[in-house]
């Protein structure tokens, strides 16, 4: 068996550690006689599953008891909806910083609930080089939330720290980042990401939320949409999607393994270093769009000389086991994500490829 | 490694040869160096897998291209909401026949979206021992669709056969016995179903509408709940839980290996009868509550004399490999869950159980 270098953007690779286990133990978990797949969502089993993820989160993120943490479905792109559904009322406006495709799509979703405004865009020409300046953010301070997103996979762009949003609760989209990097949980409101970057599978959202807020939100809604119903039912109001959720759980212990977020830190900024660091010296043939102080550490956007060569790219990487490296749709060029399960050594194998595409093609 | 015999109501028991397939290619799938989890759901291996599970479902349920076939997230209770969000419009009113707490949960819902009545009910004192006689529907003919349960997981019952909702559109909630009978899709406006009983793990639920009513489904919702939306995108308009739908792939495959649904009809009927002949045999110490005609052939719920025996009963069986017996616990006794993993042996077994407990403790 031979494993490629996978730097898809989501779903993206997982740690292996995390799937051996999934795929020994996929019939007979724990000697049960079957699969945690098939094991009630209300039994022992599976609920000391459920706790042990939950666990493992709050302790890598050092997550307080004034929050909830909740397993949910419908990705992101649903809280793009229920964010706004529990948080915005009639009365109030809410303020989104767009700095990517992603937070023009949670701030559109958000227009068909309530009322919200742009507070701050750096697109040109709709493309996006950088994440603002905090004297860019034109705040309202009566605002129900701050919208950001902290990370952003299609232009490749990352806060290199996160604004301040005075008194309004800051709510980010960290789908992309999450559990990358050390940062603090108490400085938002509610935090939310799709699980099949650095967490999981897809199919499963986590949802981080100041339980103040949840005790707050809208009751007028349906009931499966309230951050309180899954507050108050330890997201088992309804059946999870509880392999999701054990493999989850499975990449914690692995995240915890290797260190926890110090650790994993500092091996994305020496992932980063590896990458940007190749594309800088090579100069006459790649070229990173962004701006520095906004390069992302998790999806790293360049450019070749022509499309056509980029296309040759992409081909011959794959060839040679590089995989996952075409740039998205819409903007095109050249995308690697970095994510946690990627590893120094696929970095170094991308570059070591780099460096001789370069020669043959420059 | 040995199997238990898992009665359990739902996550239930999966196919061995569908779990089988997962675990030999988890880590590798397809000589592709990565697991299917790790795929993009945008490249053509995710997508070859996607467009099967769609496929295997239109045949073996013979589902004709009026109807689209989505992959979504939430479960069945996401659907609760969903549906009177998309097709009861503020002018209207919904009817809904109650036949258990999940219709009970889905009228509730329809309630916080707009306007909706109870067009039957078969509670007595809470309880549900049978589903309506068509004499006793009052259905109203300017109704925007008529909600039906086809099976309830936690009172044992099942429609023999689904009553006529006349011109109004009958949607219903079949996540308990989809795939496990033969019957006609073109009689339903929309049909949604959770996975973890019949179709594969928890996280997914198919949902199958008539285009018609996707196309006149309302527009000023969020985009990410319109029906329209994920039909337009082929269930691909946000990342779908594709692990999750890969294993209902392989579910199909197995259904579709065994002969189609005409075969699992077969061998569901013989489950039943041998399982209800049992209770009905030892009738002097089992009891099933529910009125023959009714009686589902998915969940079987049965008493004892007492609560005790019931109990202990439960506590035996788990220690003999029978495990998932305990009734649901707003109703308390016995529930054997009979999906379509469950074989007719797992079945013989419960009723040599049965009939040595009875003989031990009659």
């Amino acid at each position: 068996m031979t494993r490629v270098h996978n730097f898809n953007a989501g779903p993206a690779a997982l740690p292996l550690p995390a799937l051996e286990r999934a795929r020994d133990e996929l019939v007979d978990f724990q000697g049960t006689g079957m699969s945690i797949m098939e094991h009630s969502h209300r039994g022992k089993t599976y609920e000391a599953v459920h706790h042990e993820a939950g666990a493992l989160l709050r302790t890598l993120l050092g997550i307080s008891d004034d929050y909830a943490v909740l397993f949910l479905q419908g990705g992101a792109s649903q809280q793009f909806a229920m964010v706004p559904m529990n948080l915005l009322r009639p009365d109030q406006s809410a303020d989104y910083v767009l700095t990517g495709v992603w937070s023009e799509k949670a701030l559109s979703e958000a227009k068909l609930v309530g009322k919200a405004r742009t507070a701050a865009t750096t697109a040109v020409d709709g493309r996006y080089t950088r994440v603002p300046k905090q004297s860019e953010l034109e705040l309202d301070p009566a605002a129900a939330y701050v919208h950001l997103t902290s990370n952003n996979t299609i232009f490749g762009t990352q806060w290199p720290a996160f604004p301040s949003t005075g008194e309004v609760p800051a709510v980010c989209d960290m789908s992309s980042d999450i559990l990358s990097r050390r940062f603090d949980v108490s400085r938002f409101g509610l935090i939310y990401a799709g699980a099949q970057k650095n967490l999981g599978p897809s199919g499963l959202v986590v949802v981080i939320v100041r339980k103040d807020l949840v005790a707050a939100g809208r009751k007028d809604i349906p009931k499966i949409f309230r951050y309180a119903t899954h507050a108050e039912n330890d997201s088992l109001y309804n059946t999870p999607p509880t392999f999701a959720i054990y493999l989850l759980r499975n990449v914690l212990l692995w995240t915890e393994s290797l260190g926890g977020l110090a650790a994993i830190e500092e091996q994305n900024r020496k992932k980063g270093e590896l990458l940007y660091g190749a594309i800088d010296r090579l100069a006459s043939f790649y070229r990173c769009p962004v701006e520095r102080e906004s390069r992302s550490l998790m999806n790293v956007v360049y450019r070749l000389p022509s499309e056509e060569l980029e296309a040759k790219f992409v081909s011959e990487a794959t060839k040679a086991g590089l995989v996952g490296l075409k740039g998205h749709r819409s903007v095109g060029g050249i995308r690697a994500s970095l994510y946690n399960a990627v590893s120094l050594e696929d970095v170094s194998a991308l570059v070591s490829f780099m460096e001789s595409f370069a020669a043959k093609n420059g």
